[in-house]
């Protein structure tokens, strides 16, 4: 197979990534709240020769619970669980840099990784908004570049207590009295401006290295950290003009830094809505879109992007004079730019827009047959401007199981999808490098 | 079975609890850094229905790693792991008080809870040393009240936070479009000495009202956490009269702050060293103390008290003169009362101490056939000192299995462990009260 490969994950987000999913008749509603549904979803990506399934995460109840799920149950947990129902897919994990502490993080991951084979990753987000902020210890949410300085640090301490073991330092051996060797375990010594860690941490060096630090970022200090620490970056990208910018920017960011390009992969998040017919496609995406009431639709919507309820209405375009800054918006700023990027570019209704946000999450959506879902995603990565695909399907677990036997299929005849895993290792499935053992130091943090 | 019922918990303490049982004949010395120790252990102490599997910890390395196995992986990421290997086991996990966020605590127990069904307990530790400190941004070791104070005020915001959703508040009413009912959420609104927490938590209730809270202490300030908030509580007793004053000071000082007596069970450690014959248990046990050499015991030891190495001599008293105050030992208070009082006691040599100890561990060690074991641990229990006990055995997987195989069948001959689960909790099992739901605050703190 010498055609490019296409890298994809599953995104488990409780029911499905439309505001309806939950409501999708035949789902069970409160899934998510339990282990078998992530259990069930990850096997048949192990079955399909996914790279790995993901997590997301925020460590807040949202306002609008009531109208939907949310992210409930914390993401390590979860994927440990997951662990030890599977043997190859990789696992990844959202955790804040903002809301946690370096040492635990590490550990956690590092253990994650110890016992799973080799198969953890960390996505690092910094977390946007006052309501997670307000649960540990803050009055207000941490202001934006403060957040993105102190994730930077906090990912060269994670980096550093993974490195604290070098190879070959856990010996256990029985007849010379020897257990570990201490000339081969480090202190990490960081004392930095959000941080002092002593190290080392105490869990030996990963089965692949380190675990593999995913991040995700659309401004431009999410930017920033992504070229210079992320090996797998989540993007969110409606068209190929996008896609291919962001694509370009953040690889030659991290060239600018040192980095191989080919070391640093770029997944757009894709919504799936899939039918035997586009007829029925469409019908289903239909059906998703009516699942949403349009209050509460406008109600979130507005929160989002920061104004007044009343100052949305469904057949009108958006109240551009009344918007806020990028860095002003109620919610994430990526999803802040995607939103106004689709409404500008098709001179869209906010009813228009709300059907192509599908209920909220900004990603791209694209409704067909499997044919169709296969081409789009051949598309991307034959153009350079995706090296693979954050799957979010339509409705969890049917609509990742329509993926799996209607999608996959024609992926692995068109050569761009493994048939067999080649690899024990997240980073082997990803064909990233091993990093090489370097002695800790943090210093990369500032 | 109306004799008093023995509660079991198996503690996987890496290769087990002496100095010397990694390197037994026939251990897996590196066996506790992968996932298949504990989930072989746990689903052997699933057969034979004890209560739980429990795991220690401190977020640390430990300055003897040349010499023995340490507390390693993270134990919520290990127990999440063995949740989805096994159906009815109790899961309790240690996390420290002192270097973590009670919101993430609430929430990652919270979320075992979920995905095991109600099997999840808290094991509550403030973490001695300077080591820990050192890794979570302080110089020094919090000083003892104040960890134990912050460790009050924790449990209460956790349990506030456990608190957060009332019973039916998660609703995934489809037709209505009404996912969870925010008047059954309501914040925890928390400011603390230590902690401002907003709430509420965003995990629904627990399938067994609330984690069950683990504790152990033999401070004052140890015992007096353990009496108000502990259900089960873990100590060390080498003696009847040891064990009997620990147990009725704290069920009357639970008693005294208006808890049920016998909503908090008190179960001593005990190291097991079985053999077929007693002379077969003497030998095994003169081997576990024959792999640990004398001079690494005897730097243990003398970090454990708090005195120079030179002033430790193998055939001579302990140096009274120089031991410093239990409030300034190396260690724990605990085993600095242990270990005193053994030595005290007995009039010990330092040999003969060492040898008392079994390696460091200052927990009671029985070594004899499967009935001498099953006679030690019916006794306390009809003598009214001890409610169960956490099990340890000397040397993991074997010295279990060969428990499993030996005292098990004759406890439940006599009528004092059950031969299959009641019920599909932890709590359950433990026959604790499920608390009924309270609107959260964490008053109760200072």
């Amino acid at each position: 197979m010498s055609r490019r490969q296409v890298h994809l994950n599953v995104n488990i987000l409780n029911a499905g990534v439309f505001g309806g999913s939950w409501r999708f008749p035949g789902t069970d509603p409160v899934a998510s709240f339990g282990l078998d549904h992530y259990v069930r979803i990850a096997r048949r990506a192990e079955e399909a020769r996914f790279d790995a399934v993901f997590l997301a995460d925020g460590p807040a109840i949202r306002e609008d619970i009531r109208y939907r799920p949310f992210n409930s149950l914390e993401p390590s947990v979860i994927l440990a669980a997951v662990a030890a129902a599977t043997s190859r897919i990789g696992l990844i994990a959202t955790l804040s840099s903002s809301y946690n502490h370096p040492y635990d993080v590490a550990r956690r991951f590092a253990s994650l990784d110890l016992l799973s084979g080799g198969r953890s990753g960390w996505n690092v987000v910094t977390t946007a908004g006052a309501d997670a902020a307000r649960n540990f210890g803050f009055d207000e949410e941490p202001e934006h570049g403060a957040r993105y300085q102190r994730a930077a640090e906090f990912v060269a301490v994670v980096r550093a207590l993974w490195n604290s073991w070098e190879p070959g330092a856990l010996v256990g051996d029985k007849s010379a009295h020897r257990f570990a060797d201490p000339d081969k375990i480090h202190p990490v010594d960081h004392r930095g401006t959000h941080f002092r860690v002593a190290g080392p941490l105490n869990v030996p060096r990963s089965p692949q290295g380190e675990p593999v630090v995913v991040q995700a970022g659309a401004s431009s200090d999410g930017r920033g950290l992504a070229a210079r620490v992320g090996e797998v970056i989540f993007t969110a990208a409606q068209t190929e003009q996008e896609a291919g910018e962001y694509y370009r920017d953040v690889k030659s960011r991290a060239v600018a830094l040192g980095r191989r390009a080919e070391d640093v992969l770029i997944l757009p998040g894709l919504s799936t809505v899939l039918g035997s017919t586009e007829r029925e496609a469409a019908q289903r995406r239909e059906l998703l879109d009516e699942l949403v009431p349009p209050d509460y639709a406008l109600n979130r919507l507005a929160a989002q992007l920061g104004v007044d309820r009343e100052a949305l209405r469904l057949d009108a375009p958006l109240p551009w004079h009344l918007l806020p800054e990028p860095d002003r918006a109620g919610g994430s700023q990526t999803f802040y730019k995607i939103a106004l990027g689709l409404a500008r570019r098709d001179n869209l209704t906010v009813r228009q827009l709300l059907r192509e946000l599908g209920g909220g999450a900004g990603h791209r959506i694209v409704t067909g047959t499997p044919e169709q879902i296969a081409d789009a995603i051949v598309d991307w990565v034959d153009k350079g401007i995706a090296d693979g695909f954050n799957l979010m399907p339509d409705v969890l677990p049917d609509g990742f199981d329509d993926f799996v036997d209607g999608v996959v299929p024609i992926l692995r005849r068109r050569g761009v999808l493994r048939t067999e895993y080649e690899t024990t290792t997240l980073r082997g499935h990803l064909g990233l490098p091993v990093p090489g053992h370097t002695r800790p130091h943090a210093e990369g943090a500032a």
